[in-house]
């Protein structure tokens, strides 16, 4: 669980893991992307947000996800699903329900068009289901090996539920931290039908819409601090990223963290440690300390949030640092994932 | 310059056509897009516009595009600013300015980070000068020889301007077709550099913003009917387009359409009809005859504009058909290209 030194990259190149959401990603973030697309800010440019507030218009949040998972289909999921679920729930963790989505294919020529419907069906139904209409799109055909079947890109609009503004950048001294039900699954899952890994069949994604599950925080209104869905880098990057942005210290507790054991088991033969792994369908939350039941019983009342535990609070300390007290009652700093072992899960 | 027929197509797999904007593209989406995202609807969804409305505000609209051109770079333009300009003339279309962008990055493991940078450097520069921010996006990058380098998906949200409301449907009999500048320029470039057609090289791609253009148009309000970028399947596509949705025909005349000398000699070499080529950079609108004169001074007040002219109008005759009136006085109707010939332009 130590974290690895940096290898020695070879920095004029993009490597797989600048795109797995950990420490990797956030340096192109910082120094290469940001930088081009708002010169003069060379530093921070604000909390990093899963959804962006609309400029002039504070109740519409915008977000978009490319989504690039091999395989196309996996245990409980597919592309197409996820692509509407990730989305629905970056707007979600800013405290809105999703309005209208937009889909964007990037197709390999070639792929058989029985696979594409398959997908394109999936992805319909999953935006039925969470009550948001596709408005507009886009298809792109290329050639032949020159991109792996399909990659979609989705991008969401959302209004806020009245009442709800989580930040990143909200989290407090003495806040509850929150997670809405079990880790690890969705990454899991894909590796494992990837790696071949039969024997952990029973594995399935956990790739379901959160926005259901967020309206329900509503009568917490503002004490409904931070909330974000943990896909890539996992719990360990959410959890750094708002200790980060917020400029506050989070405690979790490894007793109360809620592993499946099939989970822990692939985690432990694939060598990943499940508080990097991408889940699809969990959110955390960071509430103030004296709604944190409250919150509690609103998200059980859900199947979604059936399983939600405490798994931590906001205590005293450096700000940005995120610390895990062990099963044996040590504290161990939890760092963001080097982000290299975990390519295309999403 | 007589539509080829259809070939033999292996029709269970996606074909590099289906994504060229000509008969295979409106095939693929009426018969296997829009069916699976709408179920229930089997027969046309409505018109298919550059931008939809949001639902519930219709002084909103929302476009994505994704952009697969190769090469990244290219005479007159690259992928980046191509991705800003293509998404704000969506939004322009609906006579929208442009409110705010997201933009999500699949890269190709390997990719120079140089090269990354100078696009996004070049996408910021574009979208500074249309006076958009970006306000979120997205980086996934997957292993080599599973993309070409780069795909860029930018997803636009814009206002409309007070008044102006164009939609592929609302062209009326008698409305003039007006154009804003020459054709053919931005797919005959991008091509030239990738057949290596040296002595090509002085054709530059049109690739520039719209939203001025269109704004300048505002006085006219609602005597704007239809605006649209003849961009994948070129002006041919835009015109069938226009004349399905509205269910008007429309004539053009070829004495008057523009075509740069270049680009005729650069399409006579490639075996291309300038009309099926794409543009990035003008607009075809219709517009009530007696606003004709109006708007085409309007349009000319501006440099993207200077060029413009009118090319033909709204006349009696069969729905959904064009008609090009020829140099030596002979109608012929100009079809959809079926879009085999032009991939990974935009
Ligand atoms: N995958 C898709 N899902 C939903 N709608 C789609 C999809 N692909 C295209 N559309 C819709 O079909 C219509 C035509 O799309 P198209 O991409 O040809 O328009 P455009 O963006 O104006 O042209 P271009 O992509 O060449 O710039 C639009 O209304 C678009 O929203
Ligand atoms: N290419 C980019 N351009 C602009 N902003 C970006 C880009 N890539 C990421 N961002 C911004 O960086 C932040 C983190 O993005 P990230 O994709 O990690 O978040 P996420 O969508 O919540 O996670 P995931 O993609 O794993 O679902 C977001 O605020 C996002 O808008
Ligand atoms: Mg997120
Ligand atoms: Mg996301
Ligand atoms: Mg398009
Ligand atoms: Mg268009
Ligand atoms: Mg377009
Ligand atoms: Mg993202």
């Amino acid at each position: 669980m130590i974290g690895c030194p940096l290898p020695h990259v070879e920095d004029d190149r993009v490597l797989l893991g600048h795109g797995a959401g950990g420490r990797l990603s956030a340096e192109l973030l910082d120094t290469l992307v940001l930088p081009a697309l708002t010169p003069g800010s060379t530093t921070a440019t604000g909390p990093l947000e899963d959804a962006a507030v609309l400029p002039g218009d504070d109740g519409l949040v915008l977000t978009t996800d490319g989504f690039v998972v091999s395989p196309l289909f996996f245990p409980g999921g597919d592309i197409g699903a996820l692509a509407v679920h990730g989305t629905v729930n970056d707007l979600a963790m800013r405290g809105a329900q999703p309005l209208a989505l937009t889909v964007a294919l990037v197709v390999e020529e070639g792929l058989r068009l029985s696979e594409l419907g398959a997908v394109l069906a999936s992805l319909g139904a999953a935006a039925r289901d969470a009550g948001v209409p596709v408005v507009a799109g886009d298809t792109k055909v290329v050639n032949r090996g020159q991109a792996d079947k399909l990659f979609i890109t989705t991008t969401g609009v959302g209004r806020r539920v009245a009442g709800l503004s989580p930040s990143a950048a909200h989290a407090r001294p003495g806040d509850a931290v929150l997670l809405s039900g079990p880790i690890g699954a969705h990454g899991t899952a894909v590796l494992s039908v990837r790696e071949n890994l039969g024997f952990v069949s029973d594995v399935v994604s956990d790739t379901r819409p959160l926005h259901r599950l967020v309206r329900e925080l509503a009568p917490l209104g503002a004490d409904v601090h931070a909330l974000r869905d943990p896909t890539r880098g996992g719990l360990a990057a959410s959890l750094n990223e708002i200790a980060r942005d917020s400029r506050v210290q989070v405690e979790i507790d490894e007793r109360v963290l809620p592993v499946p054991a099939p989970v822990a088991a692939a985690c432990d033969l694939l060598g990943l440690d499940p508080l990097h792994v991408a889940n699809e369908g969990c959110l955390v939350a960071f509430v103030g300390r004296d709604s944190a039941a409250r919150a509690l019983r609103l998200m059980r009342s859900l199947p979604e949030g059936a399983h939600a535990v405490r798994i931590g609070e906001v205590t005293e300390g450096p700000p940005g640092r995120v610390v895990l007290r062990t099963l044996v009652g040590a504290r161990r700093i939890v760092d963001l994932p080097l982000g290299e072992q975990l390519p295309r899960i999403c």
